[in-house]
């Protein structure tokens, strides 16, 4: 049950962020940076910034901080964003259209290789430059795109039906942006996505110190 | 700089999902729940749950946990999610006309009041129930609906200067949707919204974990 605890999940979600201004910093066409500068533009603690920099595996040079290139390179690598992966997207309605079209994670190379959907007005379609195809399509698609990860954006009554029927046919990551808890085989990995999280942080924050 | 470490930005992020849960057991019935099923659910530390659920005010009783009505209501007081709230979109593109129809917010009382573009193909049209005004109209209409908060939706080229201009205008909260780090005046705050940290935590367990 707690076997994901062995994963430091807040860390692991600021990655993308250090990975950001590390890029821009490399833009500006700087060497080296700091923890302190980084935590200084995240809004972060720079001793907690150099704790999940350690993660990486990468270490600062004193007075200099981090080389950029290689800071961006240990990243990348820690977060597995230097090699290309593939997903599949179940549930075409606006949500997974707009993820579709979402270039942030073509950048980070996730590669959503087809979509699928119920709606026969929507099969046949390419959405973003990904074809929707129908769900009773998937065991063939699979096979030839080969894909292990998919990005469910379905209803939510009809969430855990799907998702029993994508893991039969080999799914072993579930991307759920429903609002369902899925209850699924113990070797599947889903992440839970809730965009609330963010407008209860923003929500409070501004509650704070909004003037 | 620092201020918004006053925040447990972690532990906020988790309660959402906690309300999710327990709004699960009182609609089984239940009257009581434990930290220890709570953390069951999410695969998490029971000792995490309990201390996360103390910042919202609320004790649980021994061997009985937390009474679910109660729970409820403490975790959408600490949130502010018992209060109706208001924010208009900016940038009806893709992503701005999935949030448009996106529940979640509607269900936690976060309401878009307007939405707002440069596109005159949108402009005037109704999307999920919501205006598209034109940005030009962004003082009006802001004073006809009162809004302080945004979610901003568009293009990174343009997502600063909008931001400027919609901050000149009183925003007092933005919820960035934008690859973009926004530079504001400190009485601003900015929620900072990057789908790329879920894939990232999801990349990383399916890596170790998936069979």
């Amino acid at each position: 049950m707690k076997r994901h605890k062995l994963l430091n999940v807040p860390s692991i979600r600021r990655l993308p962020s250090y990975l950001q201004v590390v890029k821009g910093a490399a833009e500006e066409g700087r060497e080296y940076i700091s923890g302190t500068y980084i935590a200084q533009e995240l809004e972060l603690e720079a001793i907690q910034v150099r704790k999940d920099l350690a993660l990486t595996g990468i270490m600062g040079k004193p007075r200099l901080g981090y080389p950029v290139q290689e800071l961006i390179h240990a990243i990348e690598r820690f977060l597995r964003w230097d090699i290309d992966q593939f997903a599949c997207l179940v549930g075409a309605g606006n949500l997974g259209q707009a993820l579709l079209g979402y270039q942030e994670l073509k950048r980070h190379k996730l590669h959503i290789a087809a979509a699928f959907d119920v709606d026969p007005s929507k099969i046949g379609k390419m959405v973003h430059g990904t074809r929707i195809h129908s769900l009773s399509e998937f065991a063939a698609v699979k096979e030839q795109e080969g894909f292990e990860m998919a990005i469910l954006t379905v209803p939510p009554e009809v969430a855990q039906e799907v998702a029993e029927i994508i893991v039969d046919h080999g799914i072993k990551g579930i991307w759920n942006f429903t609002n369902v808890k899925l209850k699924l085989p113990s070797h599947v990995v889903v992440q839970q996505e809730d965009l609330s999280s963010g407008y209860a942080v923003l929500s409070l924050k501004m509650a704070k110190f909004a003037r």
